[in-house]
């Protein structure tokens, strides 16, 4: 079964958001927030706690410094400035997970820096460095096919591409922008979205073409009873399904017109 | 020679203090500040790396969330929401110590934070476990004789007894309110307390009365020129000067009334 | 009727807290959060705006600058630092009263702040002076019987003395610490309370003595739905019962042992 | 003489910056921070006093929510959430005014902010809304010819077109970018820059063209000596010179081929 992810450890002080103990059922690993979009230490240690006594992999996740905005807001910060503060944020995690005792596993940057690290090269190449300066052996998560997974992968890192169920793609394999009509998807939608990468490597586009798309981790979300029940059924798929797999995968990509995808 | 340490990396954005290089070449470890009370992420880049090359003993410096009041305004945390922010802040700065390929020594709490725990010994067992969950080889830095030192030698860290060369003490160990006639000392005064503490394990009280007091770590500045001259002389006694030894010092704690300093 | 006032606009960015409309129905006045404990610009402004087409009275709810604890943990600041502090949050509401063309009501400081106010007169004195440097005619709130209450007197402000029905008494007038057995109450006990003292300008304390106690508002919550059941309550209450008259309370405290109640 | 206008109170709580004492000497406006990008409520209130004292005009200096970046950094804010922050930003520093008894004069965005307004009309509307919504009669400071000035004549306010001493501009009116060769102006050069805007109502390109340029008010730096002196000779310029009638100026305007200028 491919991974199964999901962000957690969203709340700050008095503010709790989602339920994490119900999706963290469903998930394989989680991404917890660093204090920056949101996230205290006081949330961020009992976080790495449920998620060690519930056996997930616990990955970084990193964000802009803009908890108003929940770091969804992109920020004009120069490379030097991104890879510090990805490095701050790992590092503060790392304490919680070292405290526990098990290991961090991943990282995946959040909202707005995601989305900039997927398109900017000089971003997306400082959150790898950063990444590699403090343990070689994380593992990276980003947009599949995107910048940030090149960067990546350019690093010497282990790379993990993430794709959607409840997101539509466009050709270049970017997520649609959510204004567009039919960005979102839901229910039968977002699932057969799920079944199609995971038998084909490839999915339809909003508009109806079809693009080849790794996938070695999927996105779900807990923070409203029916994102709980989506995951639920993406779980049961993944454990139907057999994956494509990666030699054929491989082969598909190298007879693709577009060598990134 | 006992240990010199200074405060560093007090900078934030585009606002900077002192000179850091200055001092550094005084002292044998740094306290960095971790973003909380002073230091963003990129300043705690430079000021790690610089301080690995200067080859002095890197520690981090936590404090309370107040840049508007530079961590000196005691602020009312639970013991739990200490713990987790200590550990929090240890990490973030092991981030920069990892990338540079340097250990981290040490954990001395700053300004508010300090003071707290030299006499709160609910918020010091907070700070000690929260530097022992890391790694029980760092060495914490507290108020010699205080609260803070003993939680760590009950948590079975290494502890360096800190004192102060420009600050005169009261009967019971602790330091003068500076608010005091004779609590901030100057020039000869301050070197001539800094030798006495050496030579005799012992220091005249602002009023006059002789205490035993420990003194692994001696705490210098670095944000006036004047306060790096100071330093300058300080070393140079330090150098010269032959401590007391620790079995001496060791027989006049036991024969003096207060068995606590 | 005396005043009913609430607590509202306790969100932040992507966080809420409570059900503004829902309580806004029982209330006669709200005070809303200013940005350092909760609220930020666009949750200050729709609440501003939300209050005024519910014709109840706004007032501004400065708080320590301390969104993890939410205003609850005391911080050790200057009266001097108080006073600006306050200034600046009182003003930052007055721009969405101003461009919503309402007049701000009223004052009425948050958590620990309103803790330390009734308590400490330094810091009382701040805060009414912060009040009244921005305009004599706002009504300043507090613990009734307080420093804070003396403070705006002395100032010649307005001040509107306020009672809990929730929470029990001590002797000396202050609200008894949450960790004691009897120090909240529910249901028909918080009711008999709130008859009490409209009817007969006394309250029963925890320990069974009866002193008096001004009531020109009374704090109510809604950020439970039983806590907006429980205004419900009360707001009947008031409405049925004829106040204890002013000229009877003044008799009253004139009689009574303790001049400062 | 036309206005001089410099950034002042970008101090942070124990950070300091430039002399604010000095360079008000020169100016006949300031713009200070309000606690977003820099200034803190009592660096606020200590500004605004000294301001008052020295008979200047007093505006406010709203900023992107970015300490760390001293908000030069663009954040991709909605412009809902632009006007609610520039309302709540210009209500802070009202307080201060207020309390000393003066009318603020003017707002000038800063920074990132600035530059995002010159450029995009949606954020240049919101500003001026938001400005108008406070008090109609204040004067809104922006980039001469920009987005901004245009919105704020749109929404019926008073503007002042800003011009630099020490920067070059492009063909279409907007400040050459920093890193080009030739954009930054010092001594004699910018000096004569002034000269050449005030008499002749243009100014000569970085590229050699003349365009036309309005000039309410020029913009002065305090934090440097050598800005200090800088400010001198353009005070002693703009007292010396006589500058273009506003009725040539309007003749050269409608002469010109771009009316935006």
């Amino acid at each position: 079964m491919i991974d199964m992810n999901c962000d957690l450890g969203e709340g700050f002080g008095r503010f709790s958001v989602g339920d994490d103990k119900a999706i963290m059922a469903f998930v394989t690993s989680v991404n917890i927030a660093c204090g920056f979009h949101a996230g205290d230490p006081v949330v961020m240690r009992k976080t790495v706690d449920l998620a060690a006594e519930s056996g997930v992999s616990v990955g970084a996740h990193p964000g802009y410094p803009d908890l108003q905005g929940f770091g969804r807001r992109a920020m004009n910060m120069d490379p030097e400035e991104v890879y510090a503060m990805v490095q701050y944020q790992i590092g503060s995690l790392t304490a919680f997970t070292t405290a526990k005792g098990i290991r961090l596993n991943h990282v995946k940057p959040h909202g707005a820096l995601y989305n900039t690290a997927a398109q900017n090269p000089l971003i997306a190449k400082a959150i790898a460095d950063a990444v590699h300066s403090l343990d070689p052996d994380l593992i990276l998560y980003g947009l599949s096919g995107s910048e940030l997974t090149r960067a990546g992968e350019n690093a010497g890192l282990k790379v993990y591409h993430e794709v959607f169920a409840d997101r539509s793609y466009e050709e270049d394999g970017t997520l649609s922008p959510r204004h567009l009509s039919g960005a979102v998807l839901t229910g039968a939608e977002a699932l057969d979205q799920v079944r199609q990468i995971i038998q084909s490597g490839h999915v339809h586009t909003r508009l109806g073409a079809c693009i080849p798309l790794k996938a070695d981790t999927i996105c779900v979300h807990g923070d409203h009873p029916s994102a709980i029940r989506l995951a639920a059924e993406v779980r049961e798929i993944l454990h139907t399904l057999s994956p494509y797999s990666n030699k054929d995968r491989r082969d598909s990509y190298e007879n693709h017109s577009d060598p990134d995808h």
